[in-house]
């Protein structure tokens, strides 16, 4: 997408399967995503907006689940979706420091958009994720207002930047230099033509352990460039979409085959990483008002899982790959710098 | 506290326990709660503050667990409590659409006392509790403003009201006036004195079902006054605090008996009812900085928990009378009116 | 059923919803319960079982969720559920060091109707729930043999015993005479006769705190008969049955209604008490062989679920007192006498 | 151990940390592991006991905690580790379909160590896992009987034998073949030698997904060999045991990370596999009877984990290439054949 050069680009495929036509979450229809990257001196983070789909998310919502690979993390929503099973806003990335805002923000414009919350209805479960992106971003100094959550969500679209860009702007993966990355993987159950993409936000991980495709680099460029000592205290965001019928049981179990794309790429799961995914399908749709006596849902047969299990597993180890690789080198407060990991892609063929 | 009739001065005891000295979650060293009450017209809301200790609760963080009765809700917090077992903030209640806000100002708080968050050291895991409480207050207007969490914060003590004040100022129990109650009891585990305490915001429960102490006198009110016919979509925030010591996974247990002292009140916990129990212990505390080379952690031998779940289930059915009993009739946004509990008494003699 | 005297035949009458026609779990169609006694001196103990359908549990699995409200206990089988969302045996109830035998058998029974297990597809997971009857019964002693649980198997019917009987012979409930017990409740979801039911193995819970109907009995048993001062560590099981179409999701959250009506009869959940349960719907089956591309299911719409709420706190609360009212006063190893509440119902007028 | 060849002596090191002694399970001070392996034509199964001290195991409990990565499986005993946080029994590893008679003998072997279970105290946890090794053994029948308990559990020893033995007898493993492996890490917290070892019963997994250190050669092994269609209907049984001072929620923590380990064999965890994990430590000892009036129990700083998490996702993947090369190449029912890795390691230097 938008001419960046991916991993794909270095020759590096992740698994066996075939990415959709973006190689990206948007691959599924109606899913897009917006940024709004603030850069500025100590101030480097941003915001990052995923639209589930083009309709009203309170009125139609989607099917979803929830699973928290480690939960040292503030994200907000997970309660409901595991009581409810679906989602009813737009899901925004930012920073830590900033998910009151971001939440604030997130509520105002459903409030906007539907008239009868807190009137003749309940009210909204807005869903905000968030690393903490204090390495690069004077992340104490409340950058990120209100307007930029407004901003993001009306940039949303097909096809949109990876890499430093958005909620991930100040973030770091491995300790390079981390942020926003996605990929997505197509397959047939039966004769259906069948979708699911990935988008994460990187903050996680020590730098001897990153591995590309099966292959240690950490250790390299640690040598070349020296390691951070630091513990592993960083987060990730993963954000699963598909096209499939599944239940919300069933997309909990997608949401858990992330860890394993994630563990491919070296991380252990460090103690003060929060590491959350957010799975949904954009095909059982549920109103809000009860419009039919019964509702109808379809769903795969357990058996078929598998193949989005795979496709989970792969989607998620090439959207972190896509993140790092698409980011560029960037230094914030007190000077501090994350290298590009373009920088050391020649380490991996030596 | 502060000559409010409470249900103990109608001649009801609940259970068989003793309360401590004010019956009070304050009766337990440390914990002080303070009220910032909105109440001008629609405007019937506000925020309620608890400090579980008086040091500085990042740096010395409290043994909690949460428990969930059903999740439709919007509470802050829970997913870092269930992974690390503390809780490392004051808590904070309000209403729903006010969680942005609230979180807001409680990262703010947390940040001007501690310099080290996002500096030097990670961030901060806010606790911010809420319930629905449209049907009084014009909930869509944001009434609630940073400055009041400060306030509020900066006002807690422990001698403090219940009722219709703080966040419970625009709260419906039973469809009639919820909001903040309070009730404790005190026992020994060998020769130890020894007290639990809960503090409860209620939101929730159909009218007929209301009742006090085993017998029903919603179904009289609704004779005298009418039945609501709306569901039960309201909320209850339950928080108990200790002086026993308990691991998390004890403290876990003792929070799930929150759901016998509530289901005693008449409330089958309906649909679209968040309902959320915190609990923690003054005894254990752990720093955020390692300073021992092993922490040494008391607890109390499994066999004499269940001296702490009757306290816990004692403790929220009287607190939640409580939150009835000394709250005032009510009327907010659009002329709706809770009429209070204490212009039924006499229903229940009869 | 069989000319049991019930607590709606004492004037007691549990909430506001009507009962079945049996009052009983197999009102749900397809449901049916066999039981086998023993009962021989120091042996007081036996087995229960109960048919989710009558046709093949395996080839046809029917959605189901458990939920555990203290988790002392050793029941088996509520992984693989929380996992597929599935059951796919009967249910077999027996005493707590008979598990290993029970499952023993109720695995051969699968075999023997399926020649596929373990050769053309997998394994089966068989569904054991247990309460521990050491009180009355010489637990040590392995009574219960492979051919009860067939026997109990062959025995299921529509019109089945209650109190001290089957898996329930050597039950206590609140150190008085417990067993199994059942109730229903029918009701409508829009134009749509509905049901669900429950069946209890009673097994908990301390004198002084048994209540029927809001009113405390406990303590006036205690005084006439003196209080047992040995702590709660019984045990309860509660099966909940519905013809409602209902999700997994849906079904847990009805499963933890269950625990209302508990909390009614006096117990606060005891430590040492294993209280399990397990809800299933006849609506919605699942083929254990993929028959259909796409399964297609219906569900109730959130916003309808109160009533089935309800109806499972009533019922649970109304089976209970059922398997204490029908038991009659038993005596068992070293002498030990559980008393029948039939002794004490005169108490209750006073 | 036992001379048998094991994946380093392949030159192979899995990760940067130092393995104990006998890099295995049993490095764990009191750890020991007994097999009885059962190989006759059709019969090709087993039991495989731990024993996690060498003390009165019901008299002193261990603190540990469980980890469900995939929950289709039958494991026994879970339910109440989640809620007391110990194990009090021995852990026995069997096939599927004989989990009912194994802890049947597991009861008995507590019973006749314990005059008091059933009959001055409560009851006992039985601890049995399994794996399905219907493609080999004839799991229909039941080979397993009780007298092959007792005698793996009078068989433990601090040396035991890996790969095709015990338990893991037929067991498969990427669908070759699999069995019983070990493996453990030493490290230091502050100045304290540590140790984590893990023991793995592996029978999971596709051909083509097959790792070996970050090396897909499962391609490779399908090229020579023909790749296997069959599902991922597998199982892994893992269990992690340190010396470490743990709280029972930490060691949930540290039993997460064998899924690090698991993920980086190659397998995604597939929708038919049971995946589950048991963790314990031997520092922490709780008392079944009340011996003092407050437990006095020691942990490590949440700072210092990260140690032990690289530690058990070390420890996993070496044990399950352990479990792998060290088993024979294995024929059982109906000719089924699965092939040692010994087999194929050329596969990986070219």
């Amino acid at each position: 997408m938008l001419n960046q050069k991916r991993i794909r680009d270095y020759g590096i495929k992740i698994g066996a399967m075939e990415p959709g036509n973006l190689n990206s979450i948007t691959d599924i229809e109606g899913v897009r995503v917006g940024h709004v990257t603030i850069c500025d001196g100590d101030a480097q983070t941003g915001v990052t907006a995923i639209l589930p789909h083009q309709g009203n998310m309170f009125q139609q919502k989607l099917l979803a689940a929830t699973h928290v690979i480690n939960g040292f993390g503030k994200s907000m929503g997970l309660m409901q979706i595991d009581e409810m099973g679906v989602i009813e806003t737009p899901i925004v990335l930012s920073n830590t420091l900033s998910i009151g805002v971001v939440s604030d923000a997130l509520i105002q414009y459903m409030l906007d958009q539907n008239d009868d919350i807190g009137v003749a209805t309940g009210t909204v479960n807005p869903l905000v994720f968030e690393c903490n992106d204090s390495y690069l971003n004077d992340i104490r100094t409340a950058h990120v207002t209100k307007e930029h959550v407004f901003e993001a969500l009306n940039l949303t679209k097909q096809e949109f930047a990876e890499g430093a860009v958005g909620a991930g702007r100040g973030m770091s993966c491995y300790k390079l230099k981390g942020g926003i990355g996605t990929a997505s993987r197509r397959f047939k159950i039966d004769d259906r033509d069948s979708l699911l993409g990935a988008l994460v936000m990187t903050n996680m991980g020590q730098k001897r352990d990153f591995t590309i495709d099966g292959k240690n680099i950490g250790e390299a460029i640690s040598l070349v460039d020296g390691e951070d000592q630091k513990p592993d205290t960083g987060s990730i965001i993963i954000v699963l979409a598909t096209d499939v019928a599944l239940s919300e049981r069933q997309l909990k179990r997608v949401a858990k085959r992330a860890a394993v794309g994630l563990s491919r790429t070296g991380s252990f799961v460090g103690s003060g990483s929060g590491e959350v995914v957010l799975a949904f399908t954009t095909k059982n749709s549920v109103s809000h008002y009860k419009n039919e006596k019964i509702e109808t849902l379809t769903r795969t047969h357990e058996d078929d899982l598998d193949i989005l299990f795979r496709a989970a597993a792969e989607s998620v180890e090439e959207a972190i790959l896509n993140s790092m690789i698409t980011a560029e080198s960037t230094t914030g407060v007190e000077g501090n710098t994350r290298k590009s990991l373009q920088e050391y892609m020649q380490l991996l063929t030596s």
